[in-house]
């Protein structure tokens, strides 16, 4: 697996001028007509936007032969390099570091341990010397052993907080806002949306409602396991630090049955892990819709795909071409990448 | 574990007239101050129908203390007798053996196996004697080994057809008025409702929204496993004869946590099996309902609680009993149990 970390954002002041943008002026001057203003503000023309704003027309016009009823309106987005940055690692893995720095005072054990001292010493590059095995190690040890309570504390304390080593900027404020225009404009045409992210779950939910408007219920993510527990005669979640679901490649559409138990009939990713997701929803009867974020801009975000070790975007790629799915370019497609750009 | 089987009812037109309900008037004839209507029409006066009352007033009243953000109005309800009935025993488990017996001509090396031979059979008693392990495994049996539209195909024609042989009501009309009354009242004063059962997921959800109100991705349940497969093209979720969680007593708060990732401040029960989520949901730091229904109407539906096979109600009556919880009286505390009564 790809133990996909992720988060954050931070915009409790989306400035998303959708609905309140004064007419965008043209020839007609004093029409008593309303110009529908942009949705998607910070998308240049082109098919990738118009291939969004021509699903959401036709699936929530009445009448329309693609008319999909509010119930049925799901959609899915990855998280990492899909809602906001994940280079030159996941920002979870800098979450855990951040952690396991913080907590080794209480564990002098971990400094015998080679993966853990490393992740100690911050020596990320011998830490991923470890592979997959030793990212979900330093995962366990970092967000079990505490109850939920601890554990949401500790992820909010970070996410207002951490700031990104390239961009100074606040991990959460690395989210893309396009994509956050995207997630406004379903929303406001009957779409319940939804994170599918190869990251924690617990490390998303305490967060999510804040920077993407998704609430904790609306987080699927991989997890470990828990256990309840009267603690001072009050009803407790503690944390486990055993491995219960990599929400993953196939895993992602098992997990959109588990938690959601509908197809989803819009999914977006960037990646190889959000292919199964893609093809999930592809499978609906009627109409849907199937977006890649591609990573084209070196300047602003960064270019990776083929054979990235984050990321990777290669089968995922090839489908895409194939099956006519909608693929952005971020350096073309969109205006801006952060709101606070 | 309880193998905890549910649900149903049917309630297109829930015939809920708390908006518009004329004036339940009194002495005052003509004034133009609008007299707020009974949201609880079915529940007699008294202090079970108060409590909840109470609760939703306290916390949806901004100003109020213990005022409750919208985004933390979490109420979580048991199913099986807690929403339906559950006697004389749990419904799926009806499903399940209608399901055998219309499988049974395509695998006749069920005949060999003395378990599913009884339920083939129609001989409850029988299956019975097998234990939980042989309700899991008719479980298993029934519920797997197609793909999830299957399945749910095969749901909705049972709970559209199968009638209880007491009541000759639709199994899915045998769910409890009163309920249905708190369900909506709860959602129209901001709150989301969700299902926390022992039963399966996948039984629940094809039907949870058109006789709950509930949507399928607030169903939390019992589950078995599941993969992801391309089958002729499209991505297909199939279902697997392996057990993936029971979510029952320790783990309705462990569910709770997996699906919705934060503490619910109301939780409804009626039986041992939802105990812990009743704790968990007491554990809230401000204020919080638990509600336990008690089956004490044998002429309109069944009475039973303390070493009850089905729905036994015997550490939760002392606990709840101990901490002052609320628990309805069903012979006294509602004027009509079904919506068809």
């Amino acid at each position: 697996m790809k133990t996909k970390f992720i988060l954050f954002l931070f915009i409790s002041s989306i400035i998303f001028t959708s609905c309140e943008s004064p007419n965008s002026a043209d020839e007609s001057s004093s029409t008593t007509e309303s110009v529908v203003s942009d949705p998607l503000p910070s998308w240049n023309e082109g098919i990738s936007k118009q291939s969004i704003l021509d699903f959401v027309a036709a699936t929530t016009t009445e009448g329309n032969p693609d008319f999909v009823a509010p119930a049925d309106r799901i959609a899915t987005f990855d998280n990492d390099g899909c809602l906001w940055s994940e280079q030159p690692f996941y920002f979870q893995l800098q979450f855990s570091l951040d952690r396991i720095k913080a907590m080794s005072p209480d564990h002098p054990e971990w400094s015998k341990d080679p993966l853990l001292a490393a992740a100690i010493a911050g020596d990320v590059e011998k830490v991923f010397s470890f592979g997959e095995h030793g990212l979900l190690k330093l995962v366990m040890v970092t967000h079990s052993g505490m109850t939920e309570d601890e554990f949401n504390t500790e992820v909010l304390d970070w996410i207002n907080s951490a700031r990104h080593p390239k961009t100074n900027l606040l991990y959460k404020e690395m989210v893309y806002q396009p994509m956050l225009e995207v997630l406004d404009y379903l929303r406001a045409n009957g779409f319940k949306t939804f994170i599918v992210s190869g990251g924690g779950i617990d490390f998303m939910r305490p967060w999510s409602q804040e920077v993407y408007g998704i609430p904790s219920e609306q987080v699927i993510g991989s997890s470990i396991k828990s256990k309840f527990e009267m603690v001072d005669g009050k009803g407790t979640i503690i944390k486990l630090p055993e491995l219960d679901f990599i929400d993953d490649k196939d895993g992602k559409p098992v997990g959109i049955h588990q938690y959601i138990g509908k197809r989803p009939i819009a999914a977006f990713g960037n990646s190889d892990g959000d292919l199964q997701m893609l093809q999930y929803s592809a499978g609906t009867e009627g109409k849907s819709l199937q977006v890649y974020v591609h990573h084209t801009d070196a300047d602003r975000e960064w270019a990776y795909d083929r054979g990235s070790p984050i990321g990777g975007f290669d089968k995922g790629w090839d489908y895409a071409t194939e099956n006519g799915w909608t693929i952005v370019d971020m350096k073309n497609d969109w205006k801006k990448i952060y709101p606070k750009e």
